[in-house]
C-alpha cells in the first residue's frame, strides 16, 4: 500500500491529550451541576433516521445535514437514468440516515418513542457531538459538542428558574463572568398586537435586533419600506429606546401591553421568573432583553442567552421554553424548556481568558527511570505498590539514555520522577526528585506512598 | 406537518438514565485505571476520510464502512449515465468521508499526523463509539464503544505487562471472572516452520483453532485436504495435543521449536512476560493459548484476549503488538501493543451476572414535595442549601396530588422525600421521609444537610 499523506475531514478536529483534559474539565462541571440539581443522562446514536430530522430545522438546515449512504449495494435501488435529473429523488433512495444536527429533535423523538417509560417531569441531561456540513470557519466546526439540559412535561416556570441557576452555578464555578439574557416570545407577540401587526412579530423582533447595529432610524425605514403602516411603526418607538434598570423595563411593558393578553401573559411570566430569583445569591446578572429571539422558530415561551463578558465571541449557552416539540412526533402538549452549552466557545473563553486549572496538565505523578534490568525488578514492585494507594505512576518502559526519560517525564508533565541504582536498592529506598523545584530526597517506599497521598 | 412514528436506525441504541449510569460506571471505572497507569485521553473525529479507512480492514471490512454523502450538489459532480452502470466510481464520486470503524486505525492517522508534537513512547486511551454496517443481531450493533489503550514507540515487553495487569484490575473492579489467554504470532510462525510450511501459518493456524469444535481427526483431514503434506502434519500433532500447566507447556514448546530462530523468540518473549508477571498479585488466571489468532492481521507479536468465565459471551476484550501500523501512513518502525475492552459485552455480563452496583440506580437523593406557592418559597431557600453542600436534589416543580409527586420521587429512585406544611413552617422544621423504610422524621435545616452528607 502506497503511504498516505494523513489529514482528517475539513471542520473535524483531534483532541489530545491537553484537549482531552480541559475539554473533560468542562464536562465534568456542567455533569456534576446537572446531576445536583436532579437531571439523568442520556444518549441517542449518532445517526437518525431522515425522516425524523428532515423539516425539523428549516430549508437551510435541511441542507446542512450529513446523510449516510445505505449500506450494501443501494446503486441497484437507482432505477435508470432519469432519476439523475431528478437529484432530491435519487438522494433518497440510496440515503435513509443522517447524523444528528443538534440534541434537541432527537430528545423529542426519544421522549415520544419511550413516552410509557418516562416518568413526567422528565429532567434530562445529554452531552454529545453533533454535525452540520456548514462552512468551516473559526470557531466554526462540522463536529462540535453541546451540552443539553431540559425538563420536559412541565409548565412550571420554576424549571426556568433551575436552568437560570445551573447557568450561573457552571459559569461561575468555571470562573467565566457572563450576562444571562432573557426574554419571552409572548412579549413579542404582544409588542406585535399592540402595532395591530400580530402576524408581523418575526419581522418586526428581527427589526428590534438590529438596533445596536444600524440604528433606530434605519430600523424604522426598514419597517416601513417591508410594508408596516408609519402608525404602527410610531407604537414601536418606546420598545425600541427600551432601557433602564430590570424593574423600570417590567414597569414600561406592563404599561405598553396592558390591552394584549398574550403579552400581558409574558409580562407575568418574566416578573414571575425575577420573582423567584430574587430569592437566590446568582452571580451573574440577569436581563431582559427584547431582541433576543433566537434562530429557532419553535419557543414559546421564555428565551434565554448567555453572553461572555470578558471575551467577544456571541452567545456561549442559549435556550427556551418549547410548548409542543413532541407534536411533531404525534405526543401533543408536552410542554418544555431547555438550554444548550456550547462545549467549544466556553473551551475558548477559557483558554482566551487563561481559566483553566494549572494542575490540569498534570497527568501522571510519578515516573520511575528505567536503569535497567535488575532495577527494573525493584522498581516495579514499588510501582505496584504507589498504583495500589491509587496513584497515577508509570516506569519508562526501555532502558535508555537518561535524558530521553527524563524529557519523556517533563513533556508529560510528570510531577515526581524516582531514581533507583545500585545504591538505592541495597538501602531499600528511593531518590526523589520533584520536576519543579528541582528538590531531591531519599524516601522508604511507605514514605514515598505518603508524600504522594498527601500533595 | 404529518406525525410520524418515531424510530431510530436498526443496529442502534438509545441509552436512558439507568443505562447511561450503568455505562458511565463501566467508561469511569476503566478510565481510571487507564489513568494510573499513565495513560493520556485522545478523541478523533467520527468521521475520518475514506483514503484513512479503505484498505484497512479487508475487502469485507471495506464493506461494512458507513459512508457519508458529500455536502452541497455533490450530484453535479456525477458525470452521465455511464456512471450509473459503474457503481464503485459513483460512489467515490458522492461520498469522501466514512464512519470510523476501529479506534486503532485513526489512532495510527493521529500518530503519523501529529508525530512531531508527541513525546514516544506514547501511552493513550481512547473511548469512543464505532461503526459497522454489520447485519444487527443479538449483541452485535451497528453503532458500538470501544475502550482502547495503546503504547506506541516502544518495543518493551514491559508494555505487554502492563497491559495485563491493567486487564486484570479493570475486571477485579468490575467483578468479572475472567481468564486472560495470550499467544505469539511468532510462535504460529516458529511452528509453520517447524512443520517446514512457514507460508501456511495462517492455515495452520486456523486449523488450530478448530480442534474444539471438530476434534484433532477432522483438523487433519483439513490440513491435508488443504495441501500440506502428511509429514508436515505430523510434525503438527503435539502443538494439537498441546495442554498442561503454563510451564509445561514453555517447555515443550522451547523443544519443538529449537530450530526455528522466529519461534524461539516468541517462546522467549511468551516467557519474560510470565516472569513479570510472577511479580505481582494478579487475581485473573493468564493462560498460553495456541489457537488465537484473532481476525485482524497486523499482530506482530503477543496475541491477548479475555474471555468472561461465568458467561458464554466470546471475547470482551483483546489486542496484541503491531510493528508497523503507522507504515500504512508513511511512518516507519514504529512498534505498539494495545488492547479494546468491549464496553457492551462487558455491560451484558455485568447485567447478566448482577454485577452493578445498586446505588447506581440512585441519582437524586431528597426530593422536596409541592404543597403551593407559600410552601414552595420556603423548601426552596432549604433546596438551595442542600445543594450549595453539594447534595443532589430537587423540588417536585408543579402543585398536584401528593400521590403523583411521591409516584415521581419512587420511579426516579429519590432517597429521600422532605415534606414541608404549615406546621413545620412554623417551626422552621422538615419533615424528612426515608422512601425504603418508611421512617419520618423532623429535622432543622443544619440537621437535614448533616444526615444527608453522612449517609
Amino acid at each position: 500500500m502506497a503511504a498516505q499523506k494523513p489529514s482528517i475531514p475539513k471542520g473535524t478536529r483531534d483532541f489530545g491529550p491537553i484537549e482531552m483534559v480541559r475539554r473533560n474539565y468542562i464536562f465534568n462541571t456542567v455533569q456534576k451541576v446537572f446531576k445536583k440539581y436532579g437531571y439523568l443522562p442520556l444518549e441517542t446514536p449518532a445517526m437518525e433516521n431522515l425522516s425524523t430530522l428532515l423539516g425539523k430545522y428549516g430549508e437551510e438546515g435541511d441542507k446542512l445535514l450529513f446523510r449516510v449512504l445505505n449500506s450494501g449495494n443501494f446503486l441497484s435501488k437507482v432505477p435508470d437514468e432519469k432519476s439523475l435529473q431528478n437529484a432530491p429523488s435519487l438522494v433518497n433512495l440510496i440515503t435513509e440516515k443522517g447524523l444528528k444536527y443538534d440534541l434537541t429533535v432527537p430528545f423529542a423523538r426519544y421522549v415520544v418513542q419511550h413516552r410509557n417509560d418516562i416518568t413526567f417531569p422528565f429532567k434530562r441531561y445529554q452531552i454529545q457531538p453533533v454535525w452540520r456540513a456548514d462552512r468551516p470557519q473559526k470557531g466554526r466546526y462540522r463536529e462540535f459538542f453541546q451540552c443539553d439540559v431540559d425538563v420536559i412535561g412541565s409548565k412550571s416556570l420554576l424549571s426556568e428558574v433551575e436552568l437560570i441557576q445551573i447557568t450561573d452555578e457552571v459559569f461561575s464555578i468555571l470562573g467565566i463572568n457572563v450576562k444571562i439574557k432573557i426574554n419571552n416570545r409572548k412579549v413579542l407577540a404582544g409588542v406585535a398586537e399592540m402595532m395591530g401587526q400580530a402576524d408581523q412579530m418575526m419581522k418586526i423582533t428581527i427589526a428590534i435586533d438590529k438596533i445596536d447595529k444600524i440604528g433606530i432610524e434605519k430600523v424604522n425605514e426598514e419597517l416601513i419600506s417591508s410594508g408596516i403602516p408609519p402608525d404602527a411603526v410610531d407604537k414601536l418607538q418606546p420598545v425600541l429606546t427600551f432601557s433602564g434598570l430590570r424593574n423600570e423595563k417590567l414597569v414600561l411593558l406592563r404599561g405598553l401591553l396592558s390591552d394584549s393578553e398574550i403579552g400581558m401573559q409574558g409580562v407575568c411570566e418574566l416578573e414571575m421568573v425575577f420573582d423567584y430569583l430574587s430569592g437566590f445569591d446568582l452571580k451573574s446578572e440577569v436581563e431582559i432583553d427584547l431582541s433576543l429571539a433566537r434562530g429557532l422558530n419553535y419557543y414559546t415561551g421564555a428565551i434565554l442567552e448567555v453572553e461572555a463578558l470578558d471575551v467577544n465571541i456571541g452567545s456561549i449557552c442559549g435556550g427556551g421554553r418549547y410548548d409542543d416539540l413532541t407534536g411533531i412526533f404525534g405526543l401533543k402538549d408536552v410542554s418544555g424548556v431547555g438550554i444548550s452549552f456550547g462545549a467549544d466557545r466556553i473551551y475558548d473563553v477559557m483558554l482566551q481568558s487563561d481559566l483553566f486549572p494549572l494542575d490540569l496538565a498534570q497527568t501522571t505523578r510519578l515516573m520511575f527511570v528505567n536503569f535497567g534490568k535488575e532495577e527494573e525488578r525493584f522498581c516495579l514492585d514499588v510501582l505496584a505498590k504507589v498504583r495500589n494507594a491509587g496513584i497515577s505512576a508509570e516506569i519508562y518502559p526501555d532502558h535508555v539514555k537518561m535524558k530521553k526519560q527524563m524529557s519523556y517525564a517533563n513533556n508529560k508533565n510528570v510531577e515526581f520522577v524516582a531514581m533507583v541504582g545500585e545504591n538505592e536498592m541495597a538501602e531499600g529506598k528511593i531518590s526523589l526528585k520533584n520536576m519543579e523545584s528541582g528538590e531531591q530526597e531519599k524516601l522508604s517506599v511507605k514514605e514515598l506512598i505518603a508524600k504522594l497521598s498527601v500533595e
